[in-house]
């Protein structure tokens, strides 16, 4: 896993133009960026900063043009091509800078007219950058020991309905999860501090319902408070939830962009769950935009310590190979001296049922599990809710078929009977 | 122009179900955000912070899906619809917040199942964003005392090659660029603070030529030089230009996020030349994403001055009449109170020969109208291409055909033959 010299890029491309031609456009727009030659741009001066087309290799045709407004070759009936190219930059163009990376690797290019197609696949980076960026503070490591849960799944959940509740129902329904035995919860992206719950005083309300359940049982639930917002709310938030005990941040990425997250990785004394609301805009369009495994490295780097990843057999309209991808992606190492392991987050309609599929798939238990229906709507409430997925867990690492484990586990048992998926 | 008590997003869907049900799903999602009924949420909760769909209009219906992964209803062949709906959140369920905004009116709803496209569209923000946010500082009028032009549009143009030129040949440039007349210069937005073109060496040598320029001329040409980069980098880097005399700085919106955009519009002292670079990743597939019309309100509200939009013709994949309409939005006011207005800018393939077309879909000539080729290929050198674009713009604003204008303006005539757009 040695790092590259100079900043390598992964894209799928579709083109009625000639791949290498359409390629050699965009390692020129994003390199010279000219269109005209301009005086004292010399061949020592391009040799020195262009980008440089490292493979290409064409895949199949398409059918029709994914994208409009692309151009065609003015020689008639061209056949429209899918390659995968990687480009490369010299480090010296930029530095080891993660804002003036996504406008390299992810700047003008998505609409350039040579292409009806455009998604960035994959980044490689040179180690220079690890040097620059902290990554995550804790990690699985780190995130184990706060939450007091080694050797399997953190079992989550989220609080809802997201919004309508204040404060103190808020901590009420943190009562009845941190009672039913639950690890982990967190807010809704919906809420961090409108005036209908402040944050402020959900912090006390919340932490107070964690701090005496912790008293009596020895066992902090982690809670995820939602500290999104200007750079100083979320430090203020932060000290605050610090003061009062709190084991976990979160924050929207989309929402606080890269610059605000950079801080926030700098100055949380907490682990940073990291919420990717949004990320469909970015992704859904199959010929277009980022794929998780580019996007996510860039959150890592500046900090992220858990990144969700959506979950198997979702209310969404991922399928389950992107979830998977994306979840083994989180704990591949980055860089050797930085691995910048986040900890995946699984979430959107999961219940005991998705636990063998998503051990079998991802080959490790260093993972947070969060469902809402799966443990409120649990037939026998949601401590038999919590059961049922630690039992679906324990079963999933013993490679025992569910249906055999809830013979003589009967949360789980309810739990098959429940749920659809 | 009054503003909505509540937030508003605008939509376009497609849906292979009841369009009615699906914004439903859409409004749930987004504000209770749970998909079976849990302890504590009662019809009061529902009525005080649920979403609501404020109108729904089906347009017309789609031949395909237009994105992978969506359901279908079960009883089978429901024609696929599109829809515009208007969605509205309570301001209390997240206070005058933009990050939260955004994880509201474009958070987990561009994956949801119902849909095979969702774009939001548009956005109207009730009056305390205006009272929480500062909008741009300087705008039409600051941007003007600043760049010394009044009455026409800012003439400029971009440092090209992009990557490549150390400290000094930029500040050569920069020199032939002054001389040939400009008003405005751009960094590309690949150079920022890279090994080979340090920031602080750029700036004091393009600052040397531009302010012995001045002393000559009485004219200091404004360079929007691109900081870029981590918060205490910005800090740094705009004080210095500060210091320099430079009267205006650029940052890559999507490279720094929203966060990091509201600090820097807090702190500076001189205008922000916004560059969307990244842009099309957002917006090229036409039922994902957003509208730019959506978009840049939140960037102006953070403080952009200048908004880049493309132009005429340009050498991307955009239509002319979505460049018109971003353009047009720029300049429409926000709140009454604020209204924000940035400068939009055009770029991108212009020459003396989009003036007319600009100006007559604009009806304005209060924007910054930037040409690289347009400038630098000019048959007779760099000062007859900033005079053509003069001379383009004196005729569209006199309404005087430009074959007629360049009967007696040589640079003019010059570029209408040289340039094919």
């Amino acid at each position: 896993m040695a790092s590259p010299t100079r900043i390598e890029a992964d894209y799928l491309i579709e083109t009625a133009y000639d791949p290498r031609a359409a390629a050699e456009a965009m390692a020129g727009e994003q390199s010279s960026g000219t269109f005209v030659p301009v005086p004292g741009e010399t061949p020592e001066l391009k040799e020195r900063s262009a980008a440089r087309i490292e493979a290409l290799e064409i895949t199949e045709n398409a059918e029709a043009p994914s994208l409009p407004g692309a151009g065609r070759p003015k020689n008639g009936d061209a056949p429209i091509r899918r390659a995968r190219v990687t480009l490369s930059w010299p480090i010296d163009n930029i530095g080891p800078s993660l804002p003036n990376l996504t406008a390299t690797v992810a700047g003008n290019l998505f609409e350039l007219k040579q292409f009806s197609g455009l998604r960035l696949l994959d980044i490689r980076l040179p180690a220079v950058f690890a040097e620059a960026y902290g990554g995550p503070k804790f990690g699985v490591p780190g995130t184990r020991r706060l939450a007091g849960i080694e050797g399997r799944p953190i079992i989550g959940t989220i609080v809802k309905p997201s919004v309508g509740f204040g404060p103190q129902e808020t901590a009420d329904l943190v009562k009845l999860l941190c009672e039913a035995g639950i690890d982990f919860i967190k807010d809704d992206e919906l809420q961090s501090d409108g005036p209908a719950c402040p944050f402020d005083e959900r912090v006390r309300a919340v932490m107070r319902v964690i701090n005496d359940h912790a008293d009596r049982t020895g066992r902090k639930v982690m809670f995820a408070f939602n500290l999104t917002g200007e750079l100083d709310q979320m430090r203020r938030r932060h000290d605050l939830v610090l003061k009062e005990g709190g084991t976990c941040i979160m924050a929207s990425l989309n929402s606080v962009g890269l610059v605000g997250m950079v801080e926030l990785g700098r100055f949380t004394e907490l682990p940073i769950h990291a919420h990717r609301n949004g990320w469909g805009y970015l992704s859904r369009a199959p010929m277009l935009g980022w794929s998780y495994v580019a996007w996510q490295k860039i959150w890592r780097l500046a900090g992220a310590d858990h990144m969700h990843v959506n979950g198997l057999s979702n209310k969404f309209s991922e399928a389950d190979d992107s979830v998977i991808a994306s979840a083994r992606e989180c704990l591949t190492p980055m860089f050797e001296e930085k691995p910048c392991i986040a900890m995946p987050v699984f979430s959107s309609g999961q219940s005991a049922k998705q636990a063998p599929g998503t051990y079998e798939a991802l080959g490790s238990a260093d993972l947070i599990f969060a469902a809402g229906g799966g443990i409120m709507a649990h037939p026998d409430g949601p401590a038999a809710g919590v059961a049922s997925l630690r039992e679906g867990w324990e079963a999933a690492m013993a490679r025992v078929p569910l249906a055999d484990y809830a013979r003589d586990h009967r949360a789980l048992a309810r739990a098959l009977e429940t749920y659809a998926a």
